[in-house]
């Protein structure tokens, strides 16, 4: 039974309040095991590199072994059918031409006291990707962290993915080669990330290491920080379906269900003001429900998570949305655009009834590495920006210093930071004749 | 005594990354401490900001007193000179300017297949500013916090200042103003920052922090991220100045020293292919450094961090300073735009002898804010992106879904995601008229 309330319910702000709540993941205390693995990577290398595959991938690997040979990846990829190489190609292409209008530009001005200002973009040197091994192990990932890395100019370009008892999936190979991708290697887990962050004898250390994994990596991507730069850290994925109007029941039930298959922690929350609409949506969810493959994990989902709200108007489904700062938020009312306006924080949005949210997860264009657990308030998606960064640039004429220098001594003086002050007026004397 | 190297010693190697590899801050724990403090805030609320202030700031306040009321602002700050409000005025102004350029533009376009994609940017809507206290409550920083956040349309600006003893920096208060800010609470240390994250009775909670503080703000910052955005952990700051040619070694020797006056962990670099130049600024700080009113903490930064390397040519000088990614990098050469177009990694570039670093802390207009400890490879200083997160925005029209839809479907099939498969299925079946 998903969770059921409506604004009309006299004690709805405290049952809302406990839905947003809610904790979704048991963060399991990993961090001691973590510290030990990074730091047999920082004393011991590849040797430790290969005893921990062997230990937690059951795979025998020598330094030389630890990456992709070129004749590998060539025969692997071969194995890829041609609808899942087009399927792949297309998602890329798309992908990339979203990435690149992104791309940001420096900007240089002087002012009207001469002093000339601006800032310029520059790509990371090396960035590191992680791709989870198994289940989890989506090529649609590979090209969602690749592809804005090679768009921001990242010269080298690494990925580390475990492949468990040997198993390798050609499809990330490809999503890799697509994206060009310079090295890989078959590791995982906290090692990889301490791999990526301090090197070893066969891999050079990296500037920025994103990417999803378990609750090792995340330790350990938390642990390295500092050290390089880390993407995010993702929780459980979230959709927020606003519907009103005309709206086929059966579509939003698998957009709903499509998000409770992730995960079991995964939330799916419809807000309408249409009751008989959310009722037949309720149906159409427990309609489609048990004949899905993943019908245990979306059950859980939707039993634990899956919240239903009504409401007086779109309103305030526009404004409870904010609160919950959705990951994704589905738009299928008549006007989507201008509820769009109405709303301030999400992830990503999806406008209409023809934009189902699985379409933004592979082939749209824009990210699908997006803010989790409410962080839409304050952050953003993967983007080409999480590969550059600004460095401010000045340049002061003599005449610009002497015209803002001296506020600027007046302020080190205030501060107590005499040598800030002097090595300012030092300049304004022998500018005045004095030096 | 500084260190002293040469590109020419064969050695150089090694001492250059002994000196890259020096940890030049004493990572105290007090996460437990922290932890505590926090759990109390988040418990007992008000009463424990008034119990906690009491105890660390000797200070009795009242939930009521928590705030400056508008009349003590005025009054506190109708103390400050004319002469420094006009030097903070002009300070504002200029970063205000600087700022207001940074914002960027949301982008909307449709594509061939008919898919209409772009993006949006919209503010934080609350942000809390942390200031310190004490020695380094420097209204500068105010400034170069707030305003950003200002500019980029942050509807609800707070400050949090401990006021230890009760004394008040009437600077402090005039440049919260000047910015903008909308409540200051005289609060500090972790209950600050847990105050803002979580809220208590009179405070409401923010969306994002940033601001300076001592190693249980820094702390505190680390453990309520997540909960409330947060920005960079800032180390202690860093210059470091490439010259050759005609450069009076006084500035230089100035520069080098208003870095080294922040703090005893504070590192200042001078590199240059010009060995008389580098003794010459050397003999220069020796000269200066016993008459400067911090010149202890000066004294100890010198001696502990103060590095000089001659290098072969500019070139070779480039090189090491990519390497060493400088929070502040000052290009004292004959044409310093060009050697800055041989560097990549700095959080902030200073052109030319006319450029001291200090104008950049007060009146230059870029953020003072910016990276340390080599994380210019990956990272940034503070901006109005840091107040702003961007919403992806995707619409299909029943064509586009027809077009890349069924790459999706293949896509999420190869990951066995069959409802994210379904819920596009479903509509291209209503298209093709199976619905």
């Amino acid at each position: 039974m998903p969770i059921h309330l409506s604004t009309l319910q006299t004690d709805f702000e405290r049952r809302f309040a406990g839905m947003l709540a809610m904790k979704r993941e048991d963060a399991t205390d990993v961090n001691e095991a973590v510290a030990s693995i990074i730091s047999e990577v920082r004393t011991r290398g590849d040797a430790a590199l290969v005893d921990l595959t062997a230990r937690f991938d059951r795979l025998d690997l020598t330094p030389g072994s630890l990456i992709f040979s070129k004749e590998e990846i060539a025969a692997e990829t071969a194995r890829v059918s041609p609808e899942d190489r087009a399927a792949l190609s297309l998602a890329a292409n798309r992908i990339r031409a979203y990435h690149a209008r992104q791309m940001p530009e420096g900007l240089s001005w002087t002012d009207p006291e001469g002093a000339t200002l601006g800032w310029r973009w520059t790509p990371v040197s090396a960035a590191g990707l992680y791709v989870p091994g198994g289940q989890a192990s989506y090529p649609s990932s590979v090209l969602m962290n690749a592809i804005p890395a090679r768009v921001a100019g990242v010269e080298r370009l690494v990925i580390c993915v475990p492949t468990p008892d040997g198993i390798v999936n050609p499809l990330v190979l490809l999503a890799a080669d697509l994206a060009g991708v310079d090295e890989i290697y078959r590791i995982g887990g906290a090692q990889a990330i301490a791999a990526m962050a301090y090197g070893t004898e066969t891999i050079r250390p990296v500037d920025k290491i994103t990417g999803p994994g378990n609750a090792y990596v995340a330790a350990a991507k938390r642990q390295v920080f500092g050290r390089v730069g880390i993407d995010m850290i993702a929780g459980p994925s979230e959709v927020l379906i606003i519907a009103q109007g005309a709206q086929n029941p059966e579509w939003l039930a698998l957009d709903l269900l499509a998000q409770a298959e992730h995960d079991a922690d995964a939330q799916a929350i419809l807000i309408t003001p249409d009751e008989p609409l959310a009722r037949a949506v309720v149906a159409e969810v427990e309609r489609i429900l048990p004949g899905l493959p993943r019908a245990e994990v979306a059950a859980a989902s939707w039993r634990d998570y899956g919240t239903v709200i009504v409401t007086r108007d779109l309103d305030e489904a526009a404004a409870l949305s904010d609160r919950i700062a959705p990951e994704h938020l589905e738009l299928c009312v008549d006007d989507p655009e201008a509820l769009a306006g109405r709303t301030h924080h999400a992830g990503a949005i999806f406008l209409g009834g023809w934009t189902p949210e699985a379409v933004g997860d592979y082939v749209s264009g824009p990210n699908h590495v997006l803010p989790t657990a409410r962080s839409a308030r304050f952050s953003s998606g993967l983007s080409v920006m999480d590969f550059l960064k600004r460095t401010t640039i000045a340049r002061m004429s003599p005449a610009a210093l002497a015209a803002i220098g001296p506020a600027a001594v007046r302020l080190a003086a205030s501060e107590g930071l005499s040598a800030h002050g002097m090595s300012i007026s030092a300049r304004l004397a022998t500018l005045n004749g004095e030096g």
